[in-house]
């Protein structure tokens, strides 16, 4: 049957191949204005953001059941497509049939009036219909493909990093526990231990936070690869921006430097952003008249200029300059605060900004000591508007560097064995970097809360749906 | 530095372009042949399946320590390009100047000689450098997508299903748990149970067995959705084709009956072998060659030839008819093992089989119930070598029958209250299937153990790397 109904999309953009013509559409009721002789339905079908309007006169059989249907039915309609000329909408369908798929209730939820965000939060099944988050689900699919896209025509080679973990071994933050264990009566060992042995991994299991090592592992092996999934973080984090289940982006590339990283970072978020401005326009559109007004301004603006790139040190010496007065104090040394991120990107340059070479204290073990003995070969890019999207690193390729990072973070060489192994057996010169999938789409779309960008968002004490 | 080393893919492909200039590649070497006063270098970058011949002679300075490098020892190599006739390989570069990266250790495990499988298992953070595991890892990338690809063109949305759920709606088989509760102290409410109002999301959590639920909420916002994502099963199956991780692609449709969903499965199946016959030409040969004989022929016989359709009913007639012994015999009502799926698609159709409308009993709640009470709307595609591969249905749209059968499954409704919902507010025709990818990865390259198409796989008592 589904043929027979054409994409309410194929009808706005292939219009001349079909006015005049009769046509069938299916959709549910948006809204709808029935006098005693017609009547018109705004129709929406779930394929492109805008309605189809459905115009209604006394001569259909069922007129006076579809005036009553509440919002939200669906419907099966047949008629003729109409150009109109000096309309909002370019064509317009009208109805010699229409059948009535599946009434609704007048208790729906979703009426015309404005609700909140934290209201729609709760009605996760239906908030999808309405045209905020219809626009932000329909970008967010576009994103994902475009960084497919960017990554396969770049001959990079997509690999899924595993989510259930038998070590912390990137402790880039709290992890869940994986068990199978009778929680009434865990088993115990002799010593009075918790007996994973009998857990079903036959170890301790953890949900990953990144799939980076593993992806080090596939970029000695292939050159360029990707890692795309969802990581974790237990973490007890109220704020808009964290949430306890998100998507990665996680690029690694071999016989590459934190120069080809950076390069590789900036021609990725401009790729994104260009495929979601051609392909989602209506979107686009709409988040710039209702979420965000500076949006499409500020966005053309990124893909059209380059990115700053400065040292952590100088960008430490600009906030000092700057005389501004930030909640952290800044010396050299601090780990950045949003604070200091936003007021760089935003207020000293007003474009991206990448920030290399960071003190090492602050930052993971895997990264590459510089012959400073003092920062890391990491990066992270700014963004105004949102502040920290990107950060990666070149990573330390040698062995024996490697080696007295681990001892100096404290950690058990033995967890890393096989890491370590990568640096033995043919190392070389690698970079990677990770990309906040979610954040991503805060930027593109303006929208401030995280839980306005996923489906069905985690998030400490909130698992519905 | 990335961009002064050509692909060697790109040196393969594009050779035209490049031959008798100077070129620079960087990457591993997979074997050598160094004699007195010149030698051979199988040189591999990871980007392309096929290695670049490298020819020394001894007026590189350094060739003497070249000759010594181990094999996976890390280079830099900067030669001519030289087209070669009648050699196994095109074209060649003759070094003018070869720089070591990394030096490997002699101790590297994966030398010439045939490792087993097992054994390679053991060491995964090299196997991706051995001939086969490079060719299925690049064949699992472009399947994945070939599979976005399939769907973006036909205007469907991706959305990502949750990872962590709070409920065990679908009943698809055995979860794990995932807590932060202390397992040494789990707090306990004055009943004396388990007090998950403690535990981080409030209440039990759990990893997903399948995105379908969440999916449909979807489709009745977009019409076309997909998902693409991990799932789990917490099962003790120590078959080569269940891991407790793999991932699944979950297509649903509105305003679509079973009828479409055979045809969108047969259409993204054949969709998928023709994207990665065209697009992994080298890979395919080598499985064809090593590793399944028939796989070419099976695989451009099955894409140009229509999937037969059958109901449950008329394959258990057929299967009884066969007068085949099987280990579990045939009566109507059983559920099809997986020798009566393999006879009826290799021995009775030699092709892949639709088997539609199942008995009620042995299917899942939510599939549509048929006129005679006692079938589902389900649907299994059965492939030769393989068995089941897809399994979908019509949804129940009907609110009335749906609770029947929730209630008939002893299930809380309750827990469906939003899964009902989508029923009284706008309810469609509807549709939908799962794909594990890693069953197609294995159709498609001939490898019979899951554990050999998935980089890092997870199986009970299995979570290394």
């Amino acid at each position: 049957m589904q043929k027979d109904f054409i994409q309410v999309k194929d009808l706005y953009r292939d219009k001349e191949q079909y006015i005049d013509k009769d046509v069938k559409v299916a959709g549910w009721i948006r809204t709808s204005r029935i006098s005693k002789n017609f009547g018109f339905i705004e129709l929406n079908d779930g394929s492109f953001f805008k309605n189809m309007q459905v115009v209604l006169d006394d001569k259909l059989e069922n007129f006076k059941n579809i005036g009553k249907l509440p919002i939200s039915s669906s419907i099966l309609v047949e008629g003729k497509l109409v150009a109109t000329e000096g309309a909002k909408q370019p064509v317009e369908i009208h109805a010699t049939k229409v059948v009535v798929e599946g009434e609704s209730d007048n208790s729906y939820p979703l009426q015309k009036k404005r609700h909140t965000v934290e209201y729609l939060r709760t009605i996760a099944h239906l908030r999808p219909r309405s045209n905020m988050f219809s626009a932000v689900f329909r970008v967010r699919s576009v994103a994902a493909y475009a960084v497919h896209k960017f990554f396969q025509e770049r001959n990079f080679v997509y690999s899924h990093s595993p989510i259930i973990t038998g070590s912390d071994c990137e402790g880039a933050g709290e992890m869940f526990r994986i068990t199978t264990l009778d929680l009434d009566n865990v088993p115990k060992t002799e010593e009075g231990k918790i007996d994973y042995s009998e857990d079903f991994f036959g170890k301790e299991a953890n949900l990953t936070v990144s799939g980076q090592l593993n992806a080090e592992i596939m970029a000695l092996a292939f050159r360029n690869v990707y890692t795309f999934g969802p990581t974790f973080r237990a973490e007890n984090s109220y704020t808009g921006r964290h949430a306890s289940e998100f998507w990665m982006i996680e690029p690694e590339i071999a016989f590459a430097d934190l120069e080809d990283n950076m390069e590789l970072a900036e021609d990725m978020v401009k790729y994104i952003i260009n495929y979601v401005l051609e392909h989602c326009p209506e979107e686009m559109e709409f988040f710039n008249a209702f979420v965000d007004k500076g949006l499409l301004e500020r966005l053309n603006n990124i893909v059209s200029s380059d990115f700053v790139r400065i040292t952590y040190t100088k960008a430490v010496e600009l906030l000092l300059e700057s005389g501004q007065k930030f909640e952290y104090p800044v010396e050299w040394g601090i780990d950045l605060q949003t604070e200091h991120e936003r007021y760089i990107t935003e207020q000293i340059f007003n474009a991206p900004v990448f920030v290399t070479d960071y003190p090492k204290d602050i930052k993971a073990f895997y990264m590459r000591l510089n012959e400073d003995g003092k920062t890391v070969r990491a990066m992270d890019l700014l963004v105004p508007g949102v502040g920290e999207i990107i950060g990666g690193s070149q990573r330390e390729e040698r062995e024996d560097v490697l080696l007295e990072r681990i001892e100096e973070f404290g950690l058990n060489k033995e967890d890393y064995w096989w890491y370590l192994e990568l640096r033995k057996f043919g190392t070389a010169t690698h970079s990677g970097f990770g990309l906040g999938f979610e954040r991503m789409i805060m930027y593109l779309t303006g929208v401030s809360n995280i839980r306005d960008v996923i489906p069905f968002p985690r998030t400490p004490k909130n698992c519905e749906f």
